[in-house]
């Protein structure tokens, strides 16, 4: 579990609050891909970088050996998670961001690296009115 | 920090992919319970627990003294998460659960403690098809 990686820049940048919230469930996607922590946190954490977000921390939790994952990468710019059901195929992922980032882009990697059959993917704006 | 309370029930606990997801965009709150990194992790794990979900992991971020806070807890049901603006009196919450957990109990925790002067919220089923 990559725990920590505060860079000092990360840390401490501050943007506004308005962002967009990209829901994404994936299904019909391999078993063998949903129940791998260590890759999926690699990839959740490319994936905020594809999409020029600053990662501040990850974790992430196997709920056992072939059952599903949990798990959280925050950003200076929201944050991005991931829950997966290997024995439905299924995972529910989730990209805020706020700044110039571009959810689209980490949703694009996440895709790539998931292959799922199907995606249905909503997406909020937020900020204050 | 509260980083790891993982009793062995919740990290064992396994769902069905079905839930809601709850998007709130708070305005309006006072400063201070805005930047209260530890006030606030204690408020999101004490929703959780009135939500009837099984907190898994939690991790706060401070951006700074009377900055922003950005934060997750992680659930055996999905997560809570809550990013704020003290310098906007805004906050982004989300409330995702899987299973029998109520976010809406969650999200009154949250609110009575905040007291947002409005509450934009926006509730999304998820689940595979």
């Amino acid at each position: 579990m990559k725990r920590e990686s505060l860079p000092a820049q990360a840390a401490t940048l501050v943007y506004a609050p308005s962002g967009t919230h990209v829901l994404a469930d994936l299904s019909g996607i391999a078993a063998e891909k949903l129940s791998d922590c260590a890759a999926l946190e690699t990839l959740l954490r490319n994936a905020a970088e594809a999409a020029h977000a600053h990662v501040l921390f990850s974790h992430f939790h196997a709920f056992g050996e072939g059952q599903g994952v949990t798990g959280v990468v925050l950003l200076a710019e929201s944050h991005i998670t991931i829950h997966t059901w290997p024995e439905r195929g299924f995972a529910a992922a989730d990209i805020f961001m706020c700044g110039s980032a571009q959810p689209e882009l980490a949703l694009a990697l996440i895709k790539k690296a998931l292959q799922p059959q199907a995606a249905h993917v909503h997406t909020a704006r937020r900020g204050p009115p």
